[in-house]
C-alpha cells in the first residue's frame, strides 16, 4: 500500500505551521501546490508533516517536498499562514483524471502553480514611481524631437523575423525573440527600430516628401545574457533623417542628443561623443581591392575589438577573406584619435576625412564642439552603417554606451527598396537613468492630486461624487474617497498623494449648498458655495 | 543534364524588361529572388527569360516562376528596372554551400527574400498622421485619468504564459501569442492588462496603501480571425481601483469613461452603457445549489449567447454540470431589462439588486444617468468578474463593444495572492476611432513647426545651425533646412509642415548679425537682430 501516497509540494516561500489532527481538513483558502507530480522523488510515509519536514531537512531533500498519505494523515494550518496563501477550491480537490477511486489511489489534486509575482526575467514592471520616471524621460525625448521639427512614428513590436536577419554575423541575430505564430509566420519582437523604419519608408514610397524627420520611442527586445544593468527589453528613442546625403544631418542629430542631455542637467564633462566614419575602413579595404560586399561583415568583426582578443579578431578577418596585410592596416588605423593624423594616413582626397571635417566644423556652429572627439575605433555593431558613426559615452567610463547612431545610406536596398540616404540614432532608457543616478540628477517626481474630496458620512457619498464631478469639469484633479473612512485616514491619504486641498462634504453645509475646504499646505480652512469652487 | 537548372523567382511586383544577351551579366543592383528552392516546381529550360515568362503565362504558372540555366542562358535588364530593384551583390553569386563546382551543378545563389513592406498581418504601423491621432487619444486617456487622481503604471508586453491560462474556457486562451523563449520559458504577448496588474499588486503586498487607483495604456495581442476592423493588436486604456469593495468604485470608473467620451464630443445619444452584475447569475446558481467553482465557466458560456445558437449554449451548460431547470432559469433571467423586474424575480434580499440600485443612484449624482441602463444579458467574456459588469456600446449598433469592465474581487487568489476587492475596465483604441469617424468627430491634427530656418547659400549652413540652436534654446521648434535647396522648395516645405515663420540666413544680413524673417500667415517680412529673435 505504499503506492497510496500523494505528494504535496508546498510553495517554499510559504511560511506554514502545522499541527497533526485527525480529520482531513482543506480550508478553502489554503494554498497547496502539487506540481511535477510524475518527476517528484518518492518519499516514504510519515506520520506528520512536521516530521516529514524534519526528515527531509536531514536527508537534504528540499524543504518544499512533503509526502503525505491523504487517507491516514492530514493536517490543518494554524494561525500563521500568511494572507498570500489562498485558493484551493473544492474542484481542485475532487476532480482530476489521475484517480481511480479505489482505496489504494487517493484523490490526485489538480496541478496548480503559484504565479511568479515577478515579471519575466530581464523585463520590468512600471509601478507608479517608475512610470513617472519613464514618462518624464519620454516627455524630454518628445520635447527635444519637437524642438527639432521631428514627427513621431511607431511600428509593430512584433515584426516579420526576416526584417532583422542580416548576414553580416551581428550579435543581434542570435538574440532575437523570434517564434512561429499561429499562422506559421516567423515573427520576432523587434530588437531595434531602424529596419521597421526602412520598411515603412519603402512602403510610403513617393507619397512622402523628403527629407523625412521622424522619431520614435519604442520598446525593443534582445535575449541577452543577464548581467548588472542589462535587461532583455528597453525603450529606445530614435531620431532619423531620411533623404539628406549631407553631413548636416548627422550634425543635427548629435545636436538633438546634446540638447536632450543638457535639459537633464548633463554637461560635456559628464558625457562625450566618439565620432568616426565607416568610410575610413572602407578606404582601407579598397586599397586592398577587397570587395564592398565584405564591408558590413568586416565592420561587425572590428566592432568586437574591445570584447575579444585581437588574435581572435585577426582570425575572424582572415577567415572572412581579408589578407594579412589588410588586416594589419585595418587594425592600425583603429588607433588613430585625431583628424590630422587620419588625414596623414588616408590622404585628403577621400570622403572619410572630408565628412568628418565638415561634421566638426558644424559642431562648432551648433555649439557642441566640446562634446565630440574623433576616434577611429568607433565602428558600431550594426551591419548597415555606411558613413559617419557615433557613440555617446560617460567620461568616467563606468557605463555602456549611452546612445549610438550613424549613416545608413544603403539599408533600404537590402529590403528590396530604392536606396535613400539616411542617418539616425538610438538612445536607450536604461543607461541614461544609471548616469542620472550617478550624477544625482534624477528628478523628484511625486504624485500630486489637486483635491481630495471626502464625504463626512456614508449618505453623502453621492454628494461627494457631485462635488468631484464639478471640480473635474473645471479641469481639477480629484481623488474621491470611495469608502467610509475616519478623517485620520483621509489626512494620511491626502499627504500620500500630495493633495493641495481637502474638500469635506458635511451634512449641514451640504444642505446650505456649501462644502468645507482645507488648504493642506497652510492649514487654512473655510466654507465655500459649491458653485464658487474652482 | 536537366538537373543543371537553377530556378529564379522574381518578385511579382517588379516590372522588369529583358533582352536576351550572350554574356552572364549580373548588375550589382538587380534584385533576384531565389526562394523555396527545394520545393519549387521544375520548369524546363528556356532560351530566354521573356520566352519563359510568355510560356509560364500560357501554362498558368505564376508569373514569378522562371527557370533558367545559368551556364547557357543569361539576361541583362534594360532601362526600365524600377529603382526598387537592387542588391544582388557578388557574394550572393559566388558563395553558398549548395554548389559542387562541376558543370552539372551551376552556382546556387544565396536565398534572398524581398521584405514585405507591410507590417505583419493584423498589426499596424503608425506613420506621423496615425501617430498624431494615437497621441491625441492617449493624451485624453491620460488627462481623464489625471482628473480622477489615478497613477499610471505599465507591465511587460511579454509575460509568463501561465498568467493568462485560466480554466474557464475563455476565448482568450486560444488566442494567445505564446511561445517558448531561448531560456525555455513559456511566455506570451499579453492579451490583456488585468492579470499583470494583479501580479504587480500581489508583488507589492503591504508596501502600498489601499485603495490603489491605477491606469495603464498598453498594447495587447490576440491572435483573432481577421475581419473588418479587427486586428491582432490594440492599445487598451485600463483604469482599476484596488481595495474598494463598495459600488462607489464602479460608479467612479464609469464616470471616468463618460468624462472621456464627453471630452471627445460624444454624447449619451451616441453611446450607452449596459450594466448588470454577475451576482444575478450567481444567485440563480445558488438556488440550484450549483457549486461556486462552476461560476466562471457558466459566465463564459453565457457570454457567447449572441454569437452561438441557444441550443448550443444549453448543451454547453448541461455538459458543465448544470441541470435543465437551472439552465432554463439562467437563460430566462438574461432577458430582464429593468431593475424592478429583476427585483421581482430575485427578491430584494440579495447583493445583486442592492449593488445595482446603488450604482444607478450614484450615476445620478455623478451626472451620467442617461448613459446607463440595466441589461441582465451583459456578462462579459472574462472568467474573473464577480460583481458589477458593464459594457459601452454605440447606440446605432454598428460597432463592437467600445469598452468593458467590472468587479473582480477574487482574481488575486487565483494567482496565489490574498484577495483584495477590485474593479476596472479596458477601453481599446480601435472601436472608438471607428465611432469618431462615424460621428465626424476625428480631430484635425496636422504637423506644426514654429520655424523653418534656411541658409541662402551652402556656406551659411553653419550660420543657419547657429540660428536654429538659438531658437531651440528659447523653446521654439525649428525645421532646419539641411540641404542646398531653391527657395521654391523651401516654401513648399514650409507649407507642408505648417511653419509659422521662415527665417532666412543670407550673407549680407548675417555679416550684420541679422536674419530675415517672413511671417508665413501674413506674408509680413522684416530683418531682425539675431539676439532679438524669439
Amino acid at each position: 500500500m505504499t503506492a497510496s501516497t500523494s505528494l504535496f509540494i508546498l510553495h517554499p516561500r510559504l511560511n506554514l505551521y502545522y499541527k497533526p489532527c485527525t480529520t482531513i481538513l482543506f480550508p478553502s483558502r489554503l494554498n497547496i501546490y502539487l506540481r511535477h507530480f510524475s518527476q517528484a522523488p518518492t518519499v516514504p510515509l510519515f506520520s506528520s508533516i512536521s516530521f516529514a519536514l524534519r526528515r527531509n531537512r536531514r536527508l537534504g531533500i528540499p524543504g518544499n517536498f512533503i509526502s503525505q498519505n491523504l487517507r491516514t494523515h492530514s493536517f490543518s494550518p494554524c494561525s500563521a499562514i500568511p494572507a498570500q496563501s489562498v485558493s484551493l477550491n473544492s474542484s481542485d480537490n475532487d476532480g482530476g483524471g489521475g484517480r481511480s477511486g479505489a482505496l489504494s489511489s487517493p484523490p490526485v489534486m489538480e496541478v496548480l502553480e503559484k504565479i511568479d509575482v515577478n515579471p519575466p526575467k530581464g523585463t520590468r514592471d512600471f509601478p507608479p514611481e517608475e512610470m513617472r520616471l519613464r514618462n518624464w524621460l519620454f516627455h524630454n525625448f518628445r520635447e527635444v524631437s519637437r524642438l527639432f521639427g521631428f514627427e513621431e512614428v511607431d511600428y509593430p513590436v512584433l515584426e516579420s523575423e526576416a526584417l532583422f536577419i542580416r548576414k553580416a554575423g551581428e550579435e543581434i541575430r542570435d538574440q532575437l525573440y523570434s517564434f512561429e505564430d499561429r499562422g506559421n509566420r516567423r515573427v520576432a519582437l523587434r530588437p531595434e527600430l531602424t529596419p521597421s523604419l526602412a520598411r515603412l519608408v519603402i512602403q510610403k514610397g513617393k507619397s512622402v516628401s523628403l527629407p523625412l524627420k521622424w522619431f520614435a520611442i519604442g520598446q525593443c527586445w534582445r535575449y541577452e545574457r543577464m548581467t548588472r544593468g542589462r535587461r532583455r527589453e528597453h525603450y529606445q528613442w530614435n531620431m532619423d533623417i531620411i533623404g539628406v546625403p549631407e553631413v548636416t544631418a548627422e550634425a543635427e542629430l548629435i545636436s538633438s542628443i546634446v540638447t536632450f542631455l543638457k535639459r537633464l542637467g548633463i554637461t560635456a564633462s559628464d558625457v562625450g561623443f566618439k565620432v568616426s566614419s565607416r568610410k575610413v575602413l572602407q578606404e582601407v579595404l579598397r586599397r586592398y581591392s577587397i570587395p564592398d560586399n565584405l564591408f558590413g561583415q568586416v565592420c561587425i568583426i572590428i566592432d568586437k575589438i574591445e570584447k575579444i582578443p585581437q588574435d581572435e579578431i585577426k582570425r575572424e578577418l582572415n577567415s572572412a577573406g581579408i589578407a594579412e596585410d589588410a588586416v594589419f592596416d585595418l587594425l592600425q588605423i583603429l588607433s588613430v584619435k585625431s583628424l590630422d593624423k587620419l588625414e596623414e594616413v588616408l590622404g585628403s582626397a577621400g570622403d572619410a576625412v572630408a565628412d568628418l571635417k565638415q561634421l566638426f566644423s558644424l559642431a562648432e556652429k551648433f555649439g557642441y564642439s566640446e562634446w565630440i572627439q574623433f576616434d577611429a575605433s568607433i565602428v558600431r555593431g550594426l551591419a548597415y552603417y555606411t558613413g559617419i558613426v557615433f557613440e555617446g559615452f560617460d567620461r568616467e567610463g563606468k557605463l555602456r554606451a549611452i546612445c549610438g547612431g550613424g549613416r545608413y545610406d544603403r539599408l533600404l536596398s537590402t529590403f528590396g527598396g530604392n536606396d535613400i540616404p539616411a542617418c539616425g540614432f538610438g538612445f536607450g532608457d536604461a543607461v541614461i537613468v544609471e548616469l542620472l543616478k550617478e550624477k544625482g540628477l534624477l528628478p523628484d517626481l511625486s504624485l500630486q492630486v489637486q483635491n481630495i474630496v471626502c464625504p463626512l458620512d456614508q449618505e453623502l457619498q453621492g454628494a461627494a461624487a457631485t462635488v468631484a464631478t464639478i471640480l473635474r469639469q473645471k479641469g481639477q484633479s480629484v481623488d474621491l474617497v470611495l469608502q467610509n473612512k475616519p478623517l485620520k485616514w483621509v489626512f494620511k491619504r491626502a499627504a500620500r498623494i500630495n493633495a493641495g486641498r481637502l474638500i469635506l462634504v458635511g451634512n449641514s453645509e451640504w444642505q446650505r449648498g456649501m462644502v468645507g475646504v482645507k488648504i493642506l499646505s497652510t492649514g487654512e480652512q473655510y466654507e465655500i458655495k459649491l458653485n464658487d469652487l474652482d
